[in-house]
């Protein structure tokens, strides 16, 4: 069967929000697969705010994306040939193969996907990078302790609502800020959480967090940045710490980031900011996703995922991200099995 | 010999810049010394920026100062009369007594100063807190390794100069930043910092960092706040430190303290930014004090000190801190020994 490649390329670095022309559809002709290397069939795709900060020219913790190249992302898919001893066709795998429908990968280049655990999109959030950045930035930045109040910006998403379930299991007060009613329901009805605040109909949202947080802030992890951090910031306690994950506020932003200067809080708190990427922490991701998967299991742990459909919808669900539409992790499904297990 | 006791005292807490009717001058009755007292004779008082802070009614990590009451501070003092066991006349002590010129301590309100490892004003800098702040600092949140960049802001105060001394003992790249030619030129000719840079003079401070950290900036320990705190973070390498010691560009600002965000800037470098004050090494003080005063006596750590003279000029010495005019400590000698050694 003559399989066409089809692939999202970066047509054009963005300034400001990405749009139309940021992306380009385009067809390639499938690779042979060699000795060592598998063809995949991408099933599912990730779509994440941090591919905004790869899309620049800078320098980051991450490469920026080359131009006229596939979007690369955490990408499953399931392996339909293989010159590999370490996989044969209808294995599920995960990888960084990114927006396109098909791949021929080295074998080092992909995992193996325990299909026991969990339904394999897991993988791309709460057992994948998502669960892991929620978990290592929570628990080896932020430690919280039992009786700490802990505020999550950007509570809805992917990885806060996991931040806020881990902070529940330590046995923090946790209080999710997040921008509609939906998602606030979300984090109080489903996961538990003890307050939310909707920061988009708030009045005042410094009142809100003084309610929500009679005791001062101890932990705030911080997705968002912008105004919402600038007045969490002027809620910190003594000794409190911020794990420094996103600033999904700013990543569209085209002049200067300008706010709240932090230093004075930091020094009168003597508190501890800390900025992090998951590749910080690639030597304990063992341990890290053995943890999540006994949560997850033991019923500890839930998530919300929303799947989108077809191929051509990748680029739409990735703006969706900075427009405050998804709860819990946006994926899309591009490509159904063709074997089953 | 009747004594009188001058004061001054917060006659009412400044907004913005403190003036003349911050402070009044008042003579108060001595106490009578009762058991296990002693009467101190103010010898020399300190100055210091992060008594600005404490002038304001608001909760910060020292509590304010009392209205109508004299203004605290390091001191030090000789001891005149004793009914302590621990102390006899002729003793020099320090003690937290402040700007007045005499002063009935418990005994265990002061502590004897050691006369034979160095000068006793060293006490009230580089053997005293902002030595103990430096150290503390710099090496336990700093952490800097040989072959890195440490910049100092506000380099040439006393804390500055003495990170800068401690960095080179390291084997740091130690660049400063400061407020005039006069104190680069001491930073460069007396301490041996490797750059020196006067954000007063020069035209695009930006460039000016590039050039003298060509490796960037692994260490920035932060006096001052502002916007050459914004210039610098723009700097950090991965996995920078920034120690966050004092905010003085801000400390008399009436209006919210805007500038760049750093949240961005954090995620991208994996960067710390730590807030401190010498209280939370308390526990540590000895080890600190014992390894300042080797260094003083090996020679590693020089200082600068600037004495004024005369109780009635304590005030302005202290508004000389917000001035940029000090090099080094800034101390007022209000007092003569009577007893000698």
């Amino acid at each position: 069967m003559a399989r066409d490649n089809n692939q999202i390329i970066l047509a054009e670095r963005p300034e400001g929000m990405p749009d139309k022309n940021t992306f380009q559809f385009v067809k390639k002709d499938l690779e042979n697969v060699k000795d060592g290397q598998v063809l995949i069939k991408t099933l599912y795709v990730s779509v994440d705010p941090y591919m905004r900060g790869r899309m620049e020219n800078v320098e980051s913790y991450v490469e920026p994306f080359k131009l006229h190249q596939v979007i690369e992302g955490g990408s499953i898919g399931e392996v339909l040939e293989s010159k590999s001893d370490q996989y044969k066709a209808g294995d599920v795998v995960m990888g960084m193969f990114g927006w396109q429908t098909y791949y021929v990968a080295g074998e080092n280049e992909v995992r193996q996907i325990d299909l026991s655990i969990a339904p394999i999109t897991t993988n791309l959030h709460i057992l994948g990078m998502t669960g892991l950045t929620a978990y290592f930035g929570l628990l080896d930045i932020g430690k919280p302790k039992a009786g700490e109040t802990v505020v999550i910006s950007g509570a809805a998403g992917s990885v806060g609502s996991t931040v806020g379930q881990i902070a529940k299991i330590k046995g923090a007060r946790v209080v999710g800020i997040a921008g509609s009613d939906e998602k606030i329901n979300f984090l109080k009805e489903e996961l538990n959480f003890d307050e939310g605040i909707n920061y988009r109909t708030t009045d005042d949202i410094k009142a809100d967090l003084q309610r929500a947080c009679p005791d001062g802030v101890d932990v705030y992890f911080d997705n968002v940045g912008g105004e919402i951090s600038d007045a969490v910031m002027t809620e910190l306690n003594r000794n409190a710490r911020v794990p420094v994950c996103g600033a999904i506020s700013s990543y569209n932003k085209e002049e200067q980031d300008i706010g709240l200067r932090v230093q004075q809080i930091l020094i009168k708190k003597s508190a501890l900011m800390q900025g992090f990427t998951i590749g910080n922490y690639s030597d304990r991701f063992k341990e890290g996703a053995k943890q999540l998967g006994k949560w997850l299991q033991e019923g500890e742990l839930t998530y919300r995922e929303t799947i989108r459909e077809g191929f051509e919808n990748i680029p739409e669900a990735f703006l969706d991200l900075f427009r405050g539409k998804n709860i819990g992790k946006l994926l899309v499904k591009i490509g159904e099995q063709e074997y089953r297990k």
